[in-house]
């Protein structure tokens, strides 16, 4: 039996192994076109030949990533010793991300964010909320939407904010209320509480430039390709009015359209107070971290006044937190997921820079530009965002998707007549906003799915409305309070 | 109690991070000598000021090396961070050593170490040899060298190597020979198998420039100051006869001087045998293994005429290991020390560099040649390699050391008239030579030493004897073989 599943596994290994080696090298025996040779000649430092051989490599990156043969960590080691080995590129070069700030942010946030688990803090917030606000369903879901978005502007690991915090918290609490789960028909509190919060973690995400790992790859290429710098502090501001439309009209809607069977949940507030209770007053290493967490976000907000940039901000919070003890530096080294985020997002930051380099996202998007101009930027650009959004069915990925995609689209609607920071905003927002469509889209989707409340295809029903909701609030709601603010 | 041991705790913390911070601030108080202002006006990438700030920063983060208030990793993510607060560097600069290609040969050669662990290759070899040559206590100990030997091109920890597989077999054969360890007077056969196979993993780990992780930083940095390129094959070549003379010596010398009491051991071969019985004929995933290494072996010897370097190399020789399945994503991951050592290494790999962009290693340089000028090369040489050598009993890692004086000890020696890989070369192995001093200079050192076996007098009286051999023997037999090789 274990031999037949090893034999079974191998196989899908070597289709799916297969299948993304063979897409590269189809792409790279089709002959290099003249456009992009034409693109390649404007600028001394593109190639077109190498260009052409970057893209077949990285296009079977991409594919790898969606089929998965291995994770992502091992897709992306083979990808740099690939490029190295053919001599794409140097080692050096192939290895350049290493060594690139906004990487060093991410993973220094998994870092801090390791803090708020280890502290119980995060724990501590998620039962406050629930105490406030957990009488009904529906004030709980508030309760957890509110303590996603306590954490979110420090924990950059929304599988870890919505996964590791928050989920094993409504679990059990469903559990008190005796939900069966089965074939996601009975649902007394747990479907809506589920599928509410992670919608809900999606828009969050989307919130701040370090509540999803992927916000800062859309804010470094969008300087790569456009030259443009979005603050920490510009992203918030921007996210704002439209990110607390969608959270406080999202579990109404659901409510109304996906009612939990019990409204009434004075047992939440009792088992809040108990665990609170519990846990006891503060403790020191909680008040640290509520410390820690002020200094970061002070730093962030301000910093950029007195020329101290995002990651400097985060390497002073992860030297805090080992200074007084919070962290030690075993908790860095078993930090798993900063390590495995550091290889794959190395790899991809590095590929989607020289792929700008050597002319291949300037060609991609005269190409674009060229089959929708003619319309008007307002039609064209509505076609780019919503073919960006929608095509994440196809990814199991954020970082995988705004990698593949968020440059060439970028520049192709600025080329089009969008406003450069407009396009960079509701692309960078869309990024997070679409990884609700699927049970597979983003690192949570598969935790709550796996819970069993929800159907596919309900999960998939409902989650196409509530992006049809999303992109209005944003797109409109948004559009509006950027104008207000002077934006565009 | 505990709390006692806490407060103590944090005492020693305060005092020894103290000293480190207060070092850093009396250097930085030191007027900057008008001869570095000299040596920085002359080249203009040279700033004295950054760099003189720079040599405070980087000489506090030697003396926390030394005292260790905080793991090394700790120690370097602070300066990489005070470095970007006080805008010593850009962080983009502090963070730069985290894509040295030097690094990553180190961390991916960590990786592929782990293959060896993980197939039992690592032990297998060792039980072969013990079973070939373990019939008398001469023939184990040169048993475990010998099988130290054969991994350690592939094996860029000596802690692994010598800590982590040939140490455990070490224990338990002497228990089966009944040696008491208390105060180190009693020794069957432990105390000579240990200390032996201890002094002999240093010159181990001079003979490749992949068998000690501080080898490519010299390499790397003698190509910083001197832009002398060493390559993998130059190193094994160079080292190969002095080595060979110094472990077929070792044995002989430590079995006259510190003979084990027990010298006949046909139950050693028994053992063996027994042992090698019980891992039956070699599994598929050993035979996977030594075709990874001989895969790279070929690559670091014959890979440079095909402008393919030793990083390429050892990514190809890990993707293989992820691609055959010898290892998974989940082992690289949780290897933490790879990601412990990326942390150190690019924090000193990234300061030693500064350093020398900055002017202070020239200035250094300047300063040490002057105080022995007009002594003749040889005698001023042989002065600084011996004051590098011995000022060892003040590291207790040899990449602290080599980072802190490689560099200017090499470009003293230079200007002074020394050959340049002559110089390059004894002062690079001399930086493993050293390793044997003391029972903290290394990281197998605490490991042998904690067994009780030997005591400290024993242990530092042959060390220094040891030391005195073997820089005769390097100097000497090195400098004739390097001499016929035509390297200087």
């Amino acid at each position: 039996m274990q031999k037949q599943e090893g034999k079974k596994f191998t196989s899908s290994l070597l289709f799916t192994g297969g299948v993304s080696i063979l897409v590269g090298i189809i792409i790279f025996l089709i002959p290099i076109p003249q456009s992009l040779r034409d693109v390649a000649e404007l600028v001394p430092a593109r190639n077109a030949e190498l260009g052409w051989r970057l893209l077949a490599i990285f296009v079977a990156t991409i594919v790898a990533l969606i089929l998965k043969p291995f994770p992502m960590g091992t897709v992306c080691f083979i990808s740099i010793a690939v490029l190295a080995v053919t001599k794409t590129t140097t080692v050096g070069v192939a290895l350049s991300g290493f060594s690139n700030t906004t990487i060093w942010l991410i993973v220094c946030a998994f870092f801090i964010s390791r803090g708020f688990v280890k502290t119980g803090l995060g724990q501590r917030i998620a039962y406050l909320f629930m105490k406030a606000f957990g009488k009904k369903t529906l004030g709980l879901s508030y309760s957890f939407i509110i303590s996603d978005l306590v954490m979110a502007p420090a924990m950059p690991s929304n599988t870890a904010r919505a996964g590791g915090i928050i989920y094993p918290i409504i679990r059990s609490l469903a559990n008190v209320f005796g939900s069966k789960v089965e074939d996601g028909t009975e649902r007394k509190v747990g479907s809506y509480l589920l599928y509410t919060t992670f919608q809900a973690d999606n828009v969050v995400s989307a919130m701040f430039m370090t509540a999803m790992a992927a916000n800062p790859l859309a804010a470094q290429i969008a300087s790569d390709v456009l030259g443009l710098q979005i603050s920490w502090m510009q992203w918030a501001v921007a996210a704002f009015v439209p990110g607390i439309v969608s959270l406080a009209l999202l579990p109404l809607l659901m409510y109304k359209i996906y009612p939990p069977e019990i409204k009434e949940t004075p047992e939440a507030t009792e088992i809040a107070k108990k665990k609170l209770q519990e846990m006891g007053p503060l403790s020191k290493k909680e008040k640290q971290m509520i410390f820690v967490f002020f200094l970061i976000l002070v730093l962030w907000i301000f910093g950029p006044n007195f020329r101290i940039d995002a990651t400097t901000t985060a390497l002073i919070g992860l030297c805090t937190m080992l200074l007084i003890g919070i962290l030690d530096f075993n908790d860095i080294k078993t930090e798993q997921s900063a390590w495995d985020t550091l290889v794959w997002f190395a790899a991809l930051v590095m590929m989607a820079a020289q792929l700008n380099t050597l002319g291949v996202i300037p060609w991609f998007s005269v190409t674009v530009t060229n089959s929708v101009s003619g319309l008007g930027w307002v039609v064209a650009f509505a076609i780019i965002a919503l073919a960006y959004f929608y095509s994440h069915y196809f990814f199991a990925s954020a970082t995988a998707h705004v990698s593949a995609m968020y440059g060439a689209l970028l520049l192709a609607s600025v080329s089009l007549g969008a406003p450069p920071l407009f396009a960079a905003l509701v692309l960078a927002f869309f990024s997070n906003l679409f990884m609700g469509l699927t049970h597979y889209g983003t690192g949570p989707a598969p935790v709550y799915f796996g819970s069993g409340y929800v159907t596919q295809g309900t999960w998939w029903g409902y989650a196409f409305l509530i992006s049809v909701i999303n992109i209005a609030i944003w797109v409109l709601v948004g559009g509006l309070w950027w104008r207000i603010l002077g934006l565009w």
